[in-house]
């Protein structure tokens, strides 16, 4: 088999931060971006690497130009500029040539796209890349989607460029079409929580008992140590140790408290409601993210609404069990959607190999994610990842002091959605009996909706009195 | 302008109530049915109202057979039926008639209907029906969406067969296209969230408190006589009374605790999240729902958590307040939505119709809902309905008895999802300063996403020490 030629369209921060990685990795990689300039300008800044890099003033310039087999990476916007680029690069692609989405392509366009180029003979990779700026160049986390023959063809080069765990590349084949930036969706739906969970108790720490970011970045330092040890984690520390040089102030208390929410956020939130699966905790970050943009409510909001403001007496030791615990529940519904997603879509997907990529390169990478390819490799059931034993008496252990951190947040007024979520599905999901029986007797009076009775099998009308 | 004349196609259990609701206000209609045997026994069971029935084997049959200017009523389940039964009646209709889809279609979809049809000559209302089989049969709620011409053409019928409240028709043009159905499904989010709450009110009293079924239906008519007076509060009482014939038990404790979830309560959690607008508590009540469906997982997580089971002690003056203040915050988010969808979407809603519609007939009608459309009417700025003086007033009043009874009920590890949700977003809306500041320095470190500062305008990089 000849050697795949790779091309690369797109020469953002991403993409330039990839090309980059290629090239020093031994590949020569053809590139080319929307505006030609930048390409110009990528080239100068390539230093040492220059010589790698063959540049192109368009996409169709550059796959015209490349030799077969091509395999051509895409890293433009989400959305149309995907589509565009197939749009202008396929009249010059053939039979054994593959085009890569390497950006956080919705994964119902990704299966659209293969569909769509499968039948024309192309093949089309959909895939997930984490690690932001710095992972791209030195070694992101990579989750494919696409056919076996495809994946095992560009296989070598990726491996190469993929962030490394203990010597295992971060990067691998999770299923068919869509399955990879499926797989990212849901990372960065956990990315979301994870990192709504951090900034609640920085928020319990700062704004309930008072301490300064120097303080909490120490505690953040010190659980970076242990179980709860994650990029995440390190990186807060950093933000909060970090000083605007002009005003001496931390830079945190700089910055507008407002957050965007879109994409892949939402996309997680929105396909565990399709297939019916809870991601409370992601729900309630993307929530969270929504209010925090909402400035003007909420400054009307503080002044309607006066709040108690007990100073809160915070053990930190209680608050890191109350945050492993809800880290807990926070990848137990992420992998609980993938599950559910794996089934509907046939994608027969290796969970535990999911985990095993995120452990490093990517944004939401840590020692826990370690545990938990463990934990999935080993399970014989399909019970939900909080319910492991790996995890089950951990949470057992942690759950007092959930429940102590959420209820003096309550006291407080300190928002902490998260931790919330996570404590009402444990103990919602930890209820062998709940109360949707008045639901459904309610239904079946208004809407003759119908029950199942405990007692024996069928569907039964309530005698109810005054019923319709 | 000659007499529109009727045909209802669907006699199940909505189509066939608001077929005899029709007739009995003295207007002819021809029926017909997807299996033609129904239509028989439809008109077997028509009795006195018979005279006004005309039935047809088909619903082309139906349509061939009615002279212009026809007004077809859909009454079929939302989806592919619609479609199929779009097509099979097109072909015989004429410019002037119009197809109303009574069900409850994705509004998406409506909305895709109707440009269909209109670019064809042809009219098309999308209709939310609610009140259930009673509300059909004897007076629903209605919200019509469609042009102002269409509408005028089909409204006195439309008005003659829908619930009164003092006087004045239940059912109104709230908007062009998809607007009835959308402000149908919010409805029904509205309808899960209000219903999740009353099961938390009755799990706390019942599985908390140990009250009786008896006591808390008491409980619950008396809190129908005030402030919290509505049709679900008055069928919980009434549901809750019920005993089973043959073991004397409450019938309540004979239902299986599993509730569907999708459709309208999924779609109204979907809708939010794409337009960016946060309606906490009805994605809780979607997501109770979805808890409540796994029962084997709900008996696994029960054996592996010891729940405590302190005896919880409650005043029902405090649980009142407490559900009355989530209460306010349910229908506020969805009024939030509707107007959000109505900027997008260009709808012009008068969100006052959309609450007065709803004071009679429909499934959440409530005293609440006709303080809502005065308090809508008389606002001059777009601030969410919580901030609007008439409820910031009693939320402010109730904020405490929320917080008392959250806390009570993680104590007692009952759960509140509904409740949770509501205090979660109080609280939230009333910090001026969140935390999302940290979640921007997460972002700018990792992404280089850019954040904006408090002290001047632009988008600027944090002066990270070990970022990228």
């Amino acid at each position: 088999m000849s050697t795949t030629h790779f091309g690369l369209y797109g020469l953002g921060t991403m993409g330039s931060a990839l090309s980059l990685n290629i090239a020093e990795k031994g590949y020569g990689l053809h590139v080319a971006s929307f505006v030609a300039e930048d390409t110009d300008k990528f080239l100068a800044r390539a230093d040492c690497l220059g010589d790698a890099f063959t540049g192109h003033r368009s996409l169709a310039d550059m796959v015209k130009s490349m030799p077969s087999p091509r395999a051509i990476i895409l890293l433009v916007p989400a959305g149309q500029a995907v589509d565009d680029s197939i749009t202008e690069a396929q009249p010059y692609l053939q039979p054994g040539d593959v085009i890569i989405d390497a950006g956080n392509a919705n994964f119902h366009d990704t299966r659209r796209r293969a569909t769509m180029l499968e039948k024309q003979g192309l093949a089309y990779l959909g895939m997930g890349v984490s690690g932001g700026e710095h992972g791209a160049r030195t070694g992101p986390a990579m989750m494919v989607g696409g056919t076996e023959a495809v994946w095992n063809g560009v296989r070598p080069m990726l491996e190469a460029i993929a962030a490394d765990f203990q010597g295992e590349p971060c990067v691998d084949r999770v299923g068919p079409d869509g399955a990879g930036h499926f797989v990212k969706t849901v990372h960065n739906g956990i990315e979301y929580a994870d990192m709504q969970l951090i900034a609640e108790a920085y928020g319990l720490m700062r704004h309930g008992a008072g301490w300064s970011t120097t303080q909490i970045a120490d505690l953040f330092d010190d659980w970076n140590k242990g179980v709860l040890k994650s990029y995440l984690m390190e990186i807060s520390a950093t933000v909060l140790r970090t000083h605007d040089p002009d005003s001496g102030q931390p830079f945190v208390d700089l910055i507008v408290d407002s957050a965007g929410q879109k994409g892949t956020g939402r996309w997680t939130a929105i396909e565990a409601l399709t297939q019916g699966v809870s991601v409370s905790t992601i729900e309630a970050a993307v929530g969270a993210r929504v209010w925090s943009a909402d400035r003007n409510g909420r400054a009307t909001g503080a002044a309607l609404f006066a709040q108690p403001r007990a100073k809160v007496d915070l053990d930190p030791a209680v608050l890191h069990q109350a945050v492993l615990a809800t880290r807990i529940v926070c990848h137990s519904q992420g992998f609980d959607l993938l599950q559910a997603a794996s089934c509907e879509f046939d994608w027969a997907m290796d969970l535990a190999r999911c985990a095993e990529i995120w452990r490093a390169g990517c944004i939401i990478r840590s020692d826990l994610l370690d545990e938990i390819a463990t934990a999935l490799r080993g399970r014989d059931r399909d019970d939900t990842l909080a319910f492991c034993p790996e995890f089950a008496d951990e949470l057992a252990l942690c759950l007092p002091a959930l429940r102590q951190i959420v209820t003096t947040a309550i006291a407080a007024a300190q928002p902490v959605p998260v931790m919330m979520a996570a404590l009402g599905w444990l103990d919602a999901m930890s209820q062998a009996r709940g109360t949707a029986d008045l639901i459904q007797g309610q239904r079946d009076f208004f809407g003759r909706h119908g029950v199942a009775r405990v007692d024996k099998p069928g569907v039964f009308h309530g005698p109810w009195s005054d019923g319709t």
